[in-house]
This record gives structure tokens, C-alpha cells and sequence, in this order.
């Protein structure tokens, strides 16, 4: 679990200071020789966008697709921050062009944490002299910058797939199912396979749908959301379908951990949407169940009360027969036809009970799919939410 | 406060038994000769509508916007029972029709409650007869009216105005800040203003976007939202602009009072959005904001975390510039040009520890305005629907 496995790159993790907390929350990756390498890179669609995501965005365009490093900061968002935030995120970016002697747009940045305060930059500027000085390829240098990008997150979140032509490795920090305000999603991923600017960002667009996309806390839409993929080349050409598979199941397995960090403490759920007009309508009418408040407390409550699940997906802005609907909580049937049916509630009340809860809404239209997870909504979501303090 | 006081109504209200509790549960409103009245209903946009919408919609495009009678049941919603729902709700208006000697398709019909079980027709049969022969124009009876519509309001929720050329009264149930699921809006107004059926529709869709459709409890759109205003005619030709202007206030008084039932358990908020391209724009951010389960918790937690409110409105869908961003709790300015400003953060504390709290976001852009009513999200909202039961 290393995001220098991939041949080619260097990382490292320093406790700048910016966290009270002295954690660390300063990290870099970077290309070993100081190369430009392909890479890509999503951002929030948020217009509230921080100012480390102008500045990165901007870079991108600059650049041609190449960069040689990527510098994180943790505790603070650096959002809201106006021209002092960008000039801010900027200057993270020259300080790490000037000690890898790169060009600043070849720097991409990172910030996770709290709205609306400026960055502390003393001990910014202090400390990303030392990260570039760290440096390594070490498993040990992989760990400190896996560390550094985390707030609220209960661990690591780490991803490495080997394959005899090439590998995928991956940091993630974020989930914050109990806390998704701190939780702005940041992953980042290498590879050693070569693969050109064009198509690596095609690919990672189709993977972050298909895994990031597909989770449900709160609707809600982070300033600082970032992936960032990295092809340094050092494997050879690869088929970029197989790459684009890797990634995908590299971003699932990111995705899938910031799900699980917040086992034991929140049941999670899936909602599975068949039979709809279309994949796209599918996922769309999942994403509106998933977000549900009412179902959020249905399932704390573990009660399956499927008719809020039918009134969520009739105002879905989806193609929707009532008439034609099925429900399923786990393997048991509730509703057919559109209208409850008999069924084992203590089967249900089971399902119900665990850890992961299944709703499987059959549309009975056509052949769209859509997966979307949800996290219920309880006391401890509102312990965390409900001040910043 | 009596929906009988517009000349030329009549109502009553009965225990028929649908509710366990013994409290009211059926109610009529009705022309008072039985003639079919100019009539404009607007419903849910649902496509999960509930059985009652589903007939009185038919009803209405058969009637050409004359109707002579509503009946409403509560307690259950009729809502997701399939061919016997229809078929039950299509009875109830057959029910009252003979009663009243009208056209079936005069009598619209609406119903509330749990979702997802089939009425008790039983008990609904035998009542409804009752129901009509216990019309009156009496307050007592629209007394009854107004309570039999209710199932987890604390007390009815009535509305009259009246000028020297005619009146409009109204009753409603709905806004279960606490409890939003069980808490399908109804509202029924009536007035003796004379207004033809097209400028009548076209009031009433004005009438509802200026006040119901301005609040947010969870985003949730009911499976059985109806809105019913019947003309009698019996105070002459009115000017269709002043008619909507009292209904408007009607409306605006009624939604006030389902805002206002959540008193001391819990805290409302507005936001008012200003500087937007457009109306519509100003409204759409507002309710981003007002939804928002972060901002919610907020409110409950008296954090003025206004980053918060930045990155809802970044991600609203509507033109938006952090850079012109101004944010205001009360009076006081927390945010200008898209950063955070010194301020007195006692003046803050005290505006939010208060049981209303205005949130005022100045987009800088032109001159759309809009306001949208929230309520908090706290232990309250997810003791009342985690269960149904």
C-alpha cells in the first residue's frame, strides 16, 4: 500500500503546524526525477471552488496536461479566502516548484478543512521546503504523505493494484460520514503505465463517476474536492482500457474505505435502482432516495416504511409508473405493482438490523441500473455537524 | 375564522374512525345550494401522486373548473395502494355526490396520513353520509371542517380576510416541522369574490409559489400536497387583481401558521437571498441553502458557520461569484467580497441563540431577490421519523 510503488515517484508527510492538533498536515507527491508527466485531474463543480482549486485548475491549462508534483495541506480549506487565498495556494506552489526546480504550473495544490479562515502561512512556508527535502520512495515516506491529507478521517485510506504490465496505487482522505463538512474528498493516484494526457483524463472522468460519484452523505457538494492522476510511463504503453479498469477498481476500493470509516458508528446503505428509462435516470432516482432525509431516518430507525421510498422516487424528475414500481429491503419483497404486499417483517427487521442495509427499487420500465450509497441520519450526525467548535 | 364565512359555503367535520384516537377525521366544504362553483386546485408534482390527487385531477379536467363539494379524510394517505386506492378515493366523491345530489365529478376528494395502506372504507362509507347531512353554515361546523383535516398539526390553522367587497377564509394542515412525513400540505380556501375559472387558476399557481412553495422542512415533495379555492360568486365581480392579492395573503398566513407549529420545539430560519440575475435564480439558492442538512444543523447547534451557506449557494445551479459574495446573520455582516469580515461576534451569538433566525446572502450580481423558510435539524426531527410507529 504505497503511493511510490508505482515506478517513478517520490512522497513525504510534515507536521507543519497548521493543525493545533501538531499532526501531521503537510504532503507532497512528486515524480522522482523531476519530470513533467501526464496527468489528470477533477475538480468541484462548486463555484464556491477554493482558491488551492483555481489555482490547480489553472495550472491545468497551463500545462499541458504534464505535472511533476502535487503539494496537500490538512486543517485548513483555504476556501472563502478571496485574492489572499489564492495569492496563498499560489505561493505553496512556488515554494515546491523552487525546491524541485520545476516550473510553478507544473505544481498542482491541495488544501482540506475549514471554511472562511486564511491559511497560517508561517508555518507553510516553513514547512514545504522541508516536505521537498523529505522526499523518498520509501514505503515509510508513503505512509507520512498518506497521513498528511487527513482531518477527520479515523485512519489511512490507501489502494494498490499490481498487475504484470503495470500498477495503480492511491491516497484518499474524506467520507466523514459523520462529519462530511471537514470532509472535502481529496484522492490521489499514481501509475507507471504510460498512457497519454488525453485519454488518462478521459479515463479518470469514468472512474470517478463510476466510484467518488456514487456515494451519498448529505447532498452536499465539498469547495475542495480534488482527484488527481499521475502516469509517469516507466512501465510502457498499456492498453488504456485496462488502465481505466485498474483505475476504476482503485477508486471503488477508495471509495468503499471512505464508506467503511464510519463503521460501528453508522449503518450504511445501498440504493439499488433497476428497470429505469435509462442508467443515467437509474442513478439519478438512487441519488434521490440515497439523499432522502426521511429515509436517512428510516433507516437509523430501521424501520422499512417503502412509501417514502416510492414518494422520493415520484419526485425523482425521473421517468416513474407507480403501478409498475417493486420494493425490496435486503431479499424480501414489500411492494409490487406499486402497492405493499404480505411479506416475513421479521425477515425484513433482520435486514434492517445490520450493518448494511439493501433497498432494491425495481422501476419496471426498460434496463437502466444505478448504485448509490447513503449513510443514515442520527444523533451522532448532528453531534458533529451542528457546530465547528 | 370560519371558511363558511364567505357567502354561500357550508362544512362539517366527523369521527368516522379512521384515526385510532377517536379524533375527527373526515371533512366537507360544499357550495351551499349545491351549484358547481368556479374552482382551481393545484397538486403535488409527484409522480407518485396519491390515489386522491390522481382522481380529483381527473375530476377537474372533466368539471371545466366548476366544482360543487371537497371531501378530505386523515389519518391515512391513500397514497401507493395501486387500483383499490383509486377505486376508494373515486367512492368517497361517488359518497358525498349523492349526498348532495351533484355530478360525481364536482366533488374533488383529498386524503393524509401513513403512506402505503389501504383506507378503511368501512368506517369512511358509513361517515360520509353523515358528513353531508351535518353540513352548515355554521362557525361550529367549520370548526370541525378545519380540525378533521389535521393529523400531526398541535391546533388548526385558519385564515380569514375580509374587505368591503368580498372575503376569502381558508383552513389547512401540514408543515410537521417536526414530524414533515405524516404532514402532507393541505389548504382550502374559499371566497364569494366571482372570478372565472382561468384567472381563478391563474391566481391560485401565484398565490402558492408566493407562500407554500417557499418553505423547506427537508426538501421532501408530499405524495398528496393539494391546494382547493372555490368562488362562490355571491359577492359580485371582484378585480381578479385584488381577489389575488387576499388569497396571497391567505396563503402567506396559513403557511406562517405550519411554520409557526414547530414553536419551542424547534428553530426556523430564513434565508433571503438578494443581488441574484433573477427572481427565479434568488429563490432556487435560497432553498439550496434552506435544505441544506449542514446548514441545518447549524442553526441548531447557533454556529454562524457561514462558509457553510458559501458552498451551498457555489453549488445551487445559479450564476454566482464568490468574489461579490456578502453574508449577514441578523444585522450583522460575517462575509463581504467573498471573505470573512471582523464583526461582533457577540451581536451574532445573540441573533442566533433567537427562535428565528435570518440568514441574508447578497449575491452582488442584479437585482433577483427571493426567501425561502428552513428549519433546523435536531434530536427532535429524527425522534419523530426514524419509525412510523
Amino acid at each position: 500500500m504505497s503511493i511510490t510503488t508505482p515506478r517513478g515517484f517520490v512522497a513525504s508527510g510534515l507536521a507543519a503546524g497548521i493543525k493545533a492538533s501538531g499532526a501531521l498536515d503537510l504532503a507532497l507527491v512528486a515524480t522522482e526525477d523531476g519530470t513533467a508527466v501526464p496527468t489528470a485531474a477533477t475538480f468541484t463543480s462548486n463555484l464556491a471552488a477554493a482558491a488551492p482549486v483555481q489555482v490547480s485548475r489553472a495550472h491545468m491549462a497551463a500545462n499541458g496536461g504534464r505535472a511533476a508534483a502535487l503539494v496537500v495541506s490538512s486543517g485548513n480549506a483555504n476556501a472563502a479566502t478571496g485574492d489572499r487565498g489564492r495569492s496563498d495556494a499560489q505561493h505553496m506552489c512556488e515554494l515546491a516548484a523552487a525546491g524541485l526546480e520545476v516550473p510553478v504550473e507544473q505544481v498542482l495544490v491541495c488544501s482540506t478543512g475549514l471554511i472562511g479562515v486564511p491559511l497560517p502561512m508561517g508555518p507553510v512556508g516553513t514547512g514545504i521546503p522541508k516536505l521537498v527535502a523529505a522526499r523518498s520512495g520509501s514505503a515509510e515516506a508513503a505512509e507520512r504523505a498518506a497521513t498528511g491529507i487527513l482531518t477527520t478521517d479515523s485512519g489511512r485510506k490507501e489502494v494498490l493494484i499490481e498487475s504484470s504490465a503495470f500498477s495503480v496505487a492511491g491516497m484518499a482522505k474524506g467520507a466523514g460520514m459523520l462529519a462530511p463538512d471537514m470532509a472535502t474528498m481529496l484522492a490521489f493516484l499514481t501509475t507507471d503505465a504510460a498512457v497519454e494526457p488525453g485519454p488518462l483524463a478521459d479515463l479518470l472522468r469514468i472512474a470517478v463517476a463510476d466510484s467518488f460519484n456514487s456515494m451519498s452523505v448529505d447532498g452536499c457538494t465539498s469547495t475542495n474536492d480534488t482527484v488527481v492522476l499521475m502516469a509517469s510511463g516507466r512501465a510502457g504503453p498499456a492498453d488504456p482500457n485496462a488502465v481505466a479498469d485498474v483505475v476504476t477498481e482503485a477508486c471503488s476500493t477508495l471509495a468503499g474505505q471512505m464508506a467503511a470509516d464510519a463503521e460501528g458508528a453508522s449503518k450504511i446503505f445501498q440504493v439499488r435502482v433497476t428497470g429505469a428509462r435509462s442508467d443515467g435516470e437509474a442513478h439519478q432516482a438512487a441519488r434521490k432516495v440515497a439523499d432522502s432525509l426521511l429515509v436517512k431516518c428510516s433507516i437509523n430507525g430501521e424501520d422499512p416504511y417503502w412509501g417514502r421510498v416510492a414518494s422520493e422516487l415520484g419526485s425523482a424528475g425521473v421517468e416513474f409508473e407507480m403501478d409498475r414500481l417493486a420494493i425490496a429491503y435486503g431479499s424480501v419483497a414489500v411492494c409490487r405493482g406499486g402497492v405493499g404486499v404480505d411479506h416475513d417483517a421479521s425477515a425484513v427487521a433482520s435486514h434492517m438490523a445490520g450493518s448494511l442495509v439493501d433497498i432494491h427499487c425495481q422501476l419496471g420500465l426498460a434496463d437502466g441500473n444505478g448504485v448509490v450509497m447513503g449513510v443514515e441520519l442520527g444523533y451522532g450526525y448532528i453531534d458533529e455537524n451542528r457546530t465547528t467548535s
